[in-house]
């Protein structure tokens, strides 16, 4: 695990981040458990063997702790793979967001997204800096599959990485069903035709004018 | 409005459906406004003007009210139009689910799938039937266009109808970047693509053997 490194309020290491990263692991087992309504502190401190005091010390309540695991968690983006091929490069970044939400993090998501923790002002930040940080790094597939000629010019990425993973989360949080290798080459396999018939160019419209404008 | 005589177990019209619909449209607005967590039957009796020892004989708690109205509200799915040429087809029932989701039932459907109220085995349950109504519903758009040739044979209704919706609650869910008619096109032209490039064409596999088997 590099995540110690990666807490830059904290020495790396040490009895200190050792103790936050099992308090972070808990609280998120916690509400994945069972549900935010019903996690408590007491139960973190249980789950994590830390002594409660210290938990309370640190944190003054559920949803600081939640939104600072979160946070945490939310540091490692997927990092898309160059693969030297646009349909390549979806099928192996699909793949990746499959993995992620068929795991732990995705019953993460699904339990803070299908609670009343979707509605705290952290979570919904954390999930508009888990969008903006994704964003620059996934259109870096549109910018090479455009700079090769796979994908005409004007191609807006955004909806490109969107229309890709949408149907990932849509099983995820809608109708349950199983996220795997099959859904992952569907999606990229539908989104390189889309891109490819130009469906994701910016159309000039009354409201356009820069091409990155959104 | 005709719900009163969508509702079986009542007569149609009357004092008593009218009591019904005002409570159900209550407690809806209720857990729309205030969260599901801070809903109160006391609350959605002060909103419907119905007296609450009226409301307490007829639901037991606001879980049983939350989910008969949601029921009665689900009761009422977007029917496809026959438009003639599989990209209208799309592009019609993109634009009639965005205009829902766009409106009252978004924000209830975004508030009860963003509450415990998600965990609720009622709200689960109708998401379900939500889905089973609406597949064979929309696969007809998919048998239509196989019949004229413009879908190749084996493409799978199901995933064609999920990949065109996926991204509209993507927005509605995760980005809360605004439905309009903008992404219903961009939805349909994507999905068209796909669709023609033979995307959703059930792959023989291990597990494979009836085409309508998922």
């Amino acid at each position: 695990m590099a995540e110690q490194e990666q807490t830059p309020q904290r020495r790396p290491g040490g009895r200190s981040a050792r103790i936050q990263q099992a308090v972070f692991a808990a609280v998120l087992k916690e509400v994945v458990a069972q549900g935010y309504a019903k996690a408590t502190l007491g139960a973190v401190a249980e789950r994590s063997g830390v002594h409660r005091t210290t938990i309370y010390r640190r944190w003054s309540d559920l949803d600081t702790l939640l939104v600072e695991a979160l946070r945490d968690r939310s540091g490692h983006p997927v990092v898309p793979r160059d693969t030297g091929a646009l349909a390549t490069d979806l099928a192996a970044y699909a793949q990746d967001i499959v993995e992620v939400l068929a795991a732990d993090t995705g019953r993460i998501i699904s339990a803070v997204l299908g609670s009343e923790a979707a509605r705290l002002d952290g979570v919904r930040g954390i999930l508009g800096e888990v969008l903006t940080t994704r964003r620059p790094l996934s259109s870096e597939i549109v910018r090479r599959a455009v700079a090769r000629g796979e994908a005409p010019r004007g191609t807006v990425d955004v909806e490109v990485i969107d229309h890709l993973v949408a149907p990932l989360y849509f099983r995820l949080l809608l109708t349950g069903e199983p996220l795997d290798t099959d859904v992952a080459r569907r999606c990229a396999a539908a989104t390189t035709a889309a891109v490819r018939a130009g469906i994701f160019v910016r159309e000039p419209g009354p409201a356009s004018g820069s091409p990155s404008g959104r």
